[in-house]
């Protein structure tokens, strides 16, 4: 028993070495594996459940909003990938090439697609003709290739991952506007309310937006580590693609038009943020909006008592399922509840009922949070509501943590030397006037890796681009010193 | 709008030219498209819509018989594939060869999955330990690619396809014919109270099973044009797998035993069958269960009675809604009453309601059955029960007619000229003895292109591998004639 305890158990500390520990997490809590193939993960039953959960979330919201599911190949004809280098100078993903099909070589060298906007453009412009076919609004989940050489780190990096890609067309470039902040907010809504975890929305610099993008929102979510993580993008086309691959329609005049664009995407790195943020040295800690299981009973019996307290352990396990609470009664005989307790700490189980003889005779159960291990007494008698109230202050526990620890890590620099020392020191995200010169990023970004994640916008307008936050008239730029009219955020980032 | 009413409908005709007359059928409907690329096509929200319908209802029940999603990478490497060749002779799939990542040669080709147990079977290898590990029941939603050089028939043949693969292993080899029976039954269900199709159940002959399995299930639905299509199928892969991929256990008295395996799938071949069985020269014809509109609500006015029309429509419209139906109340004023009709027909909206001021003071509607036009004047008093019987009787008119079709279409034979002759003229199974040599099978393939797509089962064990149906103790081969103690059903397949 000791060596599997062993073997159960993270070794490595989330403070001092996070890379190593968030590796351990993943693959002792069951959610992924390593490939054969350098870059690319197994996804196992754990991990792909909290995928299910956010595609559940997300899916739902798209449906809710006008958005249709559809499945375009897997494969790109490499001129097609070509026809979009018109509109965007320098794009050269790096993709994976299928050049054989069974024993002969290909005419025409095929992508395994990095995100689909050159095959799905294409489409669009058959199947928009009228105004009356507007706005269109296509999505898909699947798995992209961007055979990029770094270190693997399940769910941040990895030559292929899971995501959703939206791509919607519009009449008018209000309607593209509304497009991109509905997308955004049901961003933000998954990770506030189904992951705990509180995010900045703004804007990428002009010169890091999506490739063809006019405009590329994003939110992003600060991890323990003191990096920014980009947790979903959503981008104003314009009328770039459309005019590429002649997107147009008839309006009610009959005039030819052009239509504006948009497209928009979450990755499986939601779930990398997910595990970074909340988990500590014991293991997986998730919020109960995302669990698999809730709610982990555990009897604790000795011969003459196994039969109540199994019975009583019984009918709160059947009470709690009936009230809709994902619950696992860990009525296992070959594992002793020291045991038992620990793995369900590493699996990440919201809550945790403890059952003895004592809370048969009381009839109490004794309930134990996993983020901090505050007990709690309760009665048998309300217990469904009683335990939905905890599963809710573990929730709130959780973002108030993780909200605590973004509003702690913003501050204010105002030179090249307090930027480099600021983040140096603490990490996290350091707010500056910027002269909107990529010259000053790039500055920073030789000495200490950080850039430019975000530009907060003051009022996101619902159907059009927004303002940005400006600084105070005489604002100087935080890296040159020259006249300064944007706000950035400078931080690391995965 | 004659020239738009012409693109609208069909013109092909399904008995005269079933071939062309499908791939009208999907294109106009909105299903799909072809791809750019040959032997790929593009899903586009209605055939997607039909798909996730499957999905649901088929993941529900694995979930429910437990089984875990997960997902394993596209791309196989080569020296995996190979490893599957010392239990699979002469296994040489037409696969997609990855042989480029960004700018480089990669040092090992990469195949995209042709099927997955080449990369799972190692990962359940390691993750199997003790009988307690198991049964370890894996399934996921994927893509495949089959480098085929056929004709692309959307749905039926395409080079990359949409399917689900699950993969287990258990303790016993009657764990594993539970799991066998338990999916073949899913499959049959899916089809029978889903898709409205009527299939045979059975097992594939020795010759044509699933290379490396022992016995290969299978449930066959016939189509309005003769020919069968294999709905899905369902491996018993013995041990040859765990035996090649080392997936042992110790059991409960810390012995190392080899686990049995079973793989599975399901493609969107069922949408192909869907298409093919129920629809006819006026498009679509889909059963309420999957229809994503199960009811289009047509209101027919003039000028002074569009308020009074509209008004109780919406109301009825909401109620049906409210009731959980699917509703579409289709009051677009640039078309008339004529071409939605139509339209609805062509996308196979199941239930049509008419709605005209005489129905509005008389406090009735008009129903409408799409398969057979069927007219019902019913009470606006009682609605909601009123067109979910209809719904109901819709769903069992299709699937009497096919059930019909199948019966009609078993028929005996009991030599070569007879099983020619009965499948030149009227298509369908061929059901004779058969001495069990493939010589047979390819006697009767070479000249008509039919083949053995099933072998009845008696009893299927529930766990194990069931009898097979035997023959009359004196009945001969209907190829050969020598000694027969097979039954097999010859039909031409898709
Ligand atoms: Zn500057
Ligand atoms: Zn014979």
């Amino acid at each position: 028993m000791s060596d599997e305890s062993q073997e159960l158990g993270i070794t490595e500390s989330k403070s001092h070495k996070p890379g190593e520990w968030y590796a351990e997490v993943v693959q002792k809590a069951g959610l992924a594996d390593y490939a054969p193939m350098g870059g690319f993960i197994v996804t196992k039953p754990r991990g792909y459940a909290l995928w299910e959960s956010i595609q559940d979330a997300l899916d739902g919201w798209f449906k809710e909003t006008g958005v249709q599911n559809t499945y375009f190949p897997m494969f790109i004809p490499e001129s097609y990938l070509e026809r979009e280098k018109d509109i965007v100078e320098g794009f050269d993903p790096e993709v994976a090439w299928v050049t054989q099909g069974g024993h002969d070589e290909l005419e025409e060298r095929l992508a395994v697609r990095p995100t689909s906007e050159s095959i799905i453009a294409p489409f669009m412009a058959e199947w928009v003709r009228s105004h009356r076919d507007l706005p269109l609004r296509l999505n898909q989940w699947c798995s992209v290739v961007r055979w990029e050489a770094t270190e693997t780190k399940p769910f941040f990096r990895t030559k292929e991952f899971l995501w959703q890609e939206g791509h919607t067309a519009h009449a008018t470039d209000a309607g593209a506007w509304e497009e991109v902040w509905t997308r955004l907010s049901q961003y933000e809504r998954v990770y506030e309310d189904v992951l705990a975890i509180p995010v900045l929305r703004g804007k990428k610099p002009e010169h890091d937006k999506f490739p063809g993008a006019d405009t590329t929102t994003t939110v992003e979510a600060l991890m323990p580590d003191g990096k920014s993580v980009q947790g979903g993008t959503s981008h104003h086309l314009g009328q770039s693609f459309a005019d590429a691959f002649d997107i147009t329609f008839v309006d009610e005049d009959e005039e030819e038009q052009t239509a504006y664009t948009t497209s928009w995407g979450l990755s499986w790195r939601a779930l990398g943020a997910l595990i970074m943020t909340h988990s500590d040295d014991q293991g997986l800690v998730l919020p109960p909006t995302i669990a698999p299981t809730q709610v982990a009973i555990v009897p604790i019996w000795q011969a003459d008592t196994k039969e109540k307290v199994l019975d009583y352990s019984e009918t709160i396990a059947e009470e709690l399922e009936d009230a809709g609470l994902r619950v696992e009664l860990d009525d296992r005989d070959e594992r002793n509840p020291g045991f038992k307790f620990n793995e369900h700490e590493l699996n990440g189980v919201p809550l945790r009922i403890e059952i003895g003889p004592n809370e048969v005779d009381d009839e109490e159960v004794t309930l134990v949070h996993r983020p901090d291990t505050e007990n709690v007494v309760a009665d048998r008698e309300g217990l469904v509501e009683t335990v939905e109230e905890n599963l809710d202050a573990i929730y709130d526990k959780l973002y108030e943590t993780a909200e605590e620890t973004l509003e702690e890590n913003v501050r204010e620099a105002h030179s090249p030397e307090e930027i480099l020392g600021t983040i140096g020191k603490h990490g996290g995200y350091v707010k500056t006037p910027w002269c909107g010169d990529q010259a000053c990023e790039e500055a920073i970004k030789e000495k200490i890796a950080a850039e430019i994640v975000m530009q907060p916008l003051a009022e996101e307008g619902g159907a059009s681009a927004g303002e940005p936050v400006r600084p105070d008239d005489d604002a100087t730029c935080g890296v040159c010193g020259d006249d300064a009219e944007e706000i950035a955020y400078f931080a690391k980032s995965y």
